[in-house]
């Protein structure tokens, strides 16, 4: 109840922010602005909420302008500027935009997110205050074992009765815990004291029991050019499920915010391709119908480029 | 004409900027949306516009609470919160605004200016586009000689006879080099070809010849933690007077679009006062009136000190 | 015995790194070079070793004499000038010097540690590999109160018999999750399959029942100036115990590598002492014998000035 | 003769500096150390210097075995894992070396070079110091006219007897510039008054009459992965010739210092291709001879694939 009534109290203020409605200035994105605050969940406990945001997809165009000054009057067209910016690693101009989310994430997802240096960051913290009783538990058909040729990933799917008694035992780590971070405090999530004849220990220290998919929040802002570096390597099929759903719900944010900069970023970098001097090479070969020492090329690469040139 | 013609234009453009009014759900600053887009004057010819901002004093507290989160009830004013988290180097709500500015101003200053790294730049480029034939020229009271107390800074003002000699000879160098410029484009600032004969040389090349008065603009987008340490180092009386004019504009947006940390700012930074430790034993040898060997501190500290406290 | 060998072969890999000699025209500083690689002990099972360095005091002295150039004879003694370099702000000189650190510690330590953003990070990664059964366990003396001061620090210690409760249950807590994390991955520490029936889970998930309370390592560099404003915070009597143990060894480190700095470093920032605005009016009041209104400044400034000063 | 006898003690100091010999357990590259201090001359008058280095191949190689810990047995040859990390954007490890580097170089690339954010800066300060007469003077085979198909390049050369009226106007506007500087400072090159009636005035102003093409210093330390990035951008043949001789340069000492790396980076870099999603398509139907309307995709990258794999 006392959870329930937080909650509320949470979607209230969230009620009164989507309610107000401010006269401004500045460049403005509806579309954006429909969603503003709301709560996409991600994972089972977890959420994305656009905060705020600055530009859209003129923003970039104004300021790249403002670089080429009187010379530019033939790429004059914001989506072809917009692609050539993109596609030729001019990334200044996507940096005079920023977009500002709420985030609520396990922390081993935190842990690799705050990997990413060019942004700015505030988390909730354990040291101040006392953390609620909320542990990211995967989904059945997300239990994997690990892969067998990709040292950092995950392969086949364990059987199901594997899959819930292995659920079970995070289910109750994560319980017990939780219970033991609350005596090592001497207190329960509500605040109140558990053994009036004992003191508990700080909260820095008692936090140290928690495990590592203990749910925990931040305010998380970054510019254009540093979010697609993100969504790039985030978004990709080698990374960890867990962060790559957070990618996707920011990604379709994205394409609400600025239109034109997202299907560019499609096109040129996530659809994209990369080829080493040898994998040109390689595909040379192939056209002329000439031989090629296969040697030359690193197995990975012959297989992904056989695989996306349907050799 | 062609001149003036472009600057009615540019205000064309910045009239209707100004005329457009959006709705939005996000924090709103009526005082920073009054100037939004406007043109405040910098030197002779320079300018500071804000083109768009994120957040206000409220953000940076909502930041804060989130670190915080249900153990802080204590300190639940904003402005005593903001006056803790600058005068304890909590750095990361403040990083939470930003301010997109676009800005005029002589190579020499630009020069200066961007060693500040953790800001978004697009400038003007002379590649792409022959640059106008502005220069700035110093107003006669800010010729000074060479300060004999400090290796970087001016002192005293040169006689007015001598600023006058000066002053003719920066314009007339200004202009000259500014022909050169031309004559190796082969084209005058309006495009216009200067000889058939010849092909000029690129725009690319032709800007060495061209002196560092010449002005330059950019658009520069900053996070207010950033911000503040600019001005910090920038609004400092050992700064160059022509950057400390930016400074001083940049300083009045703060106080209208940040009330409460540009308050705090003054306070805990700019007005206050920063002792070494040999600093601190020397004042307290005054107030308890104990001898000192001042030879234990720098001629320039004990005189600092000297000087802010009346001694 | 595995886990004996293993460290015992670490152990040789320090030593032959120890017994090499090798020939360099670089800057070379005598006493860092005793401790290179060198493992210093930190909290129980965390460790502080230098890696490699670049600089010394006499780098940072070349790198500011090349923006005085030839105006600067006076300040020609390498002790003032880093002085006046490190009390006036000049950061960039001290960047130009370099460290890099292999680091262990634990997991909650590394997640505050990594806020600081202008380092470079290399972390062992639990997707790829398993983890060792190893957890900071903090001393008997170690176990303090929640503070009642301060939100996010600690008071008093608690009674020896609640301590050694506490110990036990982080123990025991420590040990559990390590239980689950190898039946999650169906193998021991050693990697030996536990029950041939079952597959396991990924290690990427896996790990997320680990306690914040394991331990991770890096190899962590970074820049004299950001250093400092490292040590700064963490070597600061707010920053929590079991960082600023490693500030601590740090510290050491920095006296070794660069005397000078280290020295101007305690001087004019470890142990200076920052006034507000305020702060110098009411220790003016002080000297003068004057009035003042105490409610200009927070109980906070007031208190830390009193302390100070012996008020 | 003053000029001389100022060139003779740096060279002095330099061959100094290269006589030296210390004894270090750190890290060394011996095809570094021959190179060490040693001055590679570029443009007229500008260089390059290797002040100091951190790393070889193989720290990279260990940073990143760090972050693999156990589990990476099968990627166990540095030059494969090496092509491996640059190939999948791992950049952490690459951040672990670092270079220092003393460059002379015409302003107006400074003002290119320094739009690089990640790398650390101590620039010679006209604010302090009177500036040398040392301009860039093009050779006559660099003067190019403007691109007619890039707006920001250089296409043919200009006639010979052009060129050298473009380069003797180049060379007078400098000296000129040179002269007036002097004159604003009442001082000559070696310091002397000129005029005794005259009081000049401060270095920071009377420096606003050099041209662009003015020599400036500075020591610049980046790390291998922003080095290496730097490189992409400024040894393309889109870069300005005058900072595309500088990256020559530099990758040189890069095939010294980091050999692997490297070759690696030539491969995945600098002679790789990047295709769009519709350019993978344009060539899938080049392969599978069928029909492609070349509308999808810009000119330009048709162009660019067509000449690449000389379709």
């Amino acid at each position: 109840m006392n959870k329930k009534k937080k909650y509320s109290q949470n979607q209230n203020e969230i009620d009164n922010l989507r309610g107000q409605a401010f006269s401004t200035r500045r460049v403005t994105v509806k579309r954006v602005e429909q969603i503003l605050y709301k709560t996409f969940k991600v994972l089972d406990k977890g959420f994305v909420r656009v905060i705020d945001y600055m530009g859209d997809d003129s923003s970039i165009v104004q300021a790249a302008r403002v670089s080429y000054g009187k010379g530019t009057k033939k790429i004059n067209q914001d989506k072809s500027l917009i692609n050539y910016l993109l596609s030729h690693r001019h990334s200044t101009p996507f940096e005079m935009n920023e977009i500002k989310l709420h985030i609520k994430l396990p922390i081993f997802v935190a842990r690799q997110w705050i990997r990413h240096r060019t942004a700015n960051v505030n988390e909730y913290s354990a040291r101040y205050s006392i953390l609620d009783r909320e542990f990211y538990l995967p989904s059945l058909k997300n239990f994997q074992q690990q892969s067998e040729i990709n040292n950092q990933g995950r392969g086949k799917k364990v059987e199901i009765d594997e899959a819930k008694e292995k659920l079970n035992l995070i289910k109750t780590n994560s319980n017990t815990n939780f219970d033991i971070y609350s005596c090592l405090l001497n207190q329960d999530e509500t605040g109140n004291i558990i053994d009036n004849e004992k003191k508990g220990i700080a909260r820095e220290l008692a936090r140290m029991t928690l495990p590592l998919n203990t749910y925990t929040q931040w305010y998380w802002k970054i510019d254009l050019h540093n979010l697609m570096h993100f969504l790039s390597l985030r978004f990709d099929p080698h990374a960890q499920y867990e962060i790559r759903v957070y990618a996707d719900i920011i990604l379709k944010v994205l394409k609400k915010w600025v239109p034109l900069t997202y299907n560019a970023f499609l096109k040129f970098r996530m659809n994209g391709f990369s080829l080493s001097s040898e994998g040109v090479e390689f595909l040379k070969s192939i056209i002329k119908n000439k031989k090629f020492d296969k040697s030359r090329l690193s197995k990975r690469e012959i297989n992904d480029i056989i695989k996306r040139f349907n050799l």
